[in-house]
């Protein structure tokens, strides 16, 4: 994907990894230990890569910038979420959690925060930092409406409306950044559009492998979203097509998420979300359509968007 | 002390409550409420007084926002505290812990965190968003010294850069805050190194208080740092003077913390803590003198760090 979309998107990404690991040293030896598993554990970078695809050709640093600030934010997310979920290990790596308990992650977690806002402000642009901040509150809401909803049946719209608010905005704000900041400001909202789609996409497709697994493939076991209450989509559907299905199953153990699983997959939900998500990805590729991005630029946005629904294919 | 310094503060001051209570309204039911609920828990809203003390007379809203940004960093830094603590009650209100678990009181940490920034944000002064960023950081950085400390003798040294960290950095971007965005750039270090010293007073005299109570004063009982393996400045010098006294006390449960508590305060150290803490009261009254605040500004300045000094005399 990296290869495809040129050399130019290979520096600048080079240059977010090399900043990534400048700016989670030099605050201490523990910080900078915590700081580093976590951004050794990797992942895709895939909220860096949009931002520098959404910029125009020119504008290196500030891009940067907004790359780092991005997966900083993300980062910060992540070692909370392991606390929360008092997980041992993130990609086959121990988790701050595991390695140093939770008083020092949700530190580590609170200063990736802080750096990230740290770095936008070193580029000077104020809006800049309007625009994660609103993605980072956004965020925070979207965990507080899943716990508020949680072992709850809850409707598609207000479904929808958490996996904005959870995922879909910090996508959204990362081509928002690289649009600010690397000087194709007109095309913020159009862009933002797109990032938001594929956001959508991406939770939806997270939330259809969750059910279906395989556990091998995934890293984690089946039915998690089941076990602390969160009621997705394919749930939602399922139990709409199949009225006897527990969607409080993940109160009565293992097998019985197992079963619920299984019973989710036969009411064909998964396929029909899968569907939707295509549905969400084609809608941001026509957000694209009237800018006038260069061809190149715009090709390497498809591809982004069609890899987040390859890696569920 | 605020109706000493005059109305110009008591109106900037309840400017800054109303914009408290806006921010934290209108992103979704549950956050409007645990924001709400930890707003109205108060405080003495010391960082609020200092941003607005420290900035000229003139320039409202740039000073508000500063006011509201600091505080709001201060709140998301209690509800993780109390997260970590698994608090049930503060300042006798019940915490958003308590009330609606740790998952959403992580989440109302995270928002507020973000607001924080997002208010500064829209003051247009990256300037302003560093410094706050930078005490942030300090904080987290501050939190895991603690953790790698916990249950060890360290020397005053780092004690003293611990509470540099964890507490004087905030004091400090206060009053570099009100400095910077009240038209006061050129005393932004002087007016910074005197919040710096107000804020290490302030966590030597916390640490005294932590050993000396009452509870019936304190809200809390004696030892909650023993307990938690934090050595303050109390311990390291009645360990030195009393070697037979157990700093990892913590371990052996509530009469071995009460015995030590009283041991330490047999040995005189929690005198040598107060003296040192109003020394450096003094030394950040020292920071004024060569400042051209005005009389009445400088004086209300004073108040403030006698009013520190005060609360534990």
């Amino acid at each position: 994907m990296l290869e495809a979309a040129g050399p130019r998107l290979t520096a600048l990404i080079t240059q977010t990894e090399d900043r990534l690991t400048t700016v989670s040293s030099g605050h201490g030896a523990e910080l900078t230990a915590h700081a580093h598993s976590t951004l050794e554990a990797g992942g895709k970078r895939l909220r860096p890569i949009l931002v520098c695809l959404c910029a125009a050709p020119g504008d290196g640093p500030p891009v940067v910038s907004a790359a780092v600030a991005v997966e900083l934010l993300h980062m910060a997310t992540l070692v909370h979420d392991d606390v929360l979920d008092r997980a041992a290990l993130r990609r086959g790596h121990p988790t701050v959690y595991a390695q140093a308990g939770r008083r020092a992650a949700t530190a580590t977690g609170d200063f990736l925060f802080s750096r990230a806002f740290a770095e936008l402000a070193a580029e000077s642009n104020p809006h800049s930092v309007a625009v994660l901040s609103e993605a980072s509150s956004a965020l925070a809401r979207g965990e507080l409406m899943q716990r508020a909803d949680a072992w709850r049946a809850v409707s598609q719209e207000r479904y929808l409306e958490r996996c904005r608010l959870k995922t879909a905005r910090l996508f959204e704000a990362a081509c928002r950044l690289g649009a600010i900041s690397g000087g194709r400001p007109d095309a913020a909202d159009a862009l933002g559009a797109f990032g938001a789609g594929i956001g959508l996409a991406f939770q939806l497709l997270d939330d259809v492998l969750d059910i279906e697994g395989p556990p091998e493939r995934t890293g984690k076991p089946r039915g998690t979203d089941l076990l602390d209450g969160t009621v997705t989509l394919p749930l939602i559907l399922a139990a709409q097509w199949d009225p006897a299905l527990d969607i409080t199953a993940g109160r009565s153990g293992a097998d019985a998420v197992a079963f619920t699983c299984d019973r989710v997959a036969a009411t064909g939900a998964l396929a029909e979300v899968r569907r939707r998500a295509l549905g969400f990805v084609s809608e941001a590729k026509g957000c694209l359509a009237d800018l006038d991005l260069g061809g190149g630029e715009s090709r390497a946005l498809e591809l982004v968007a069609d890899g987040v629904v390859a890696r569920y294919a």
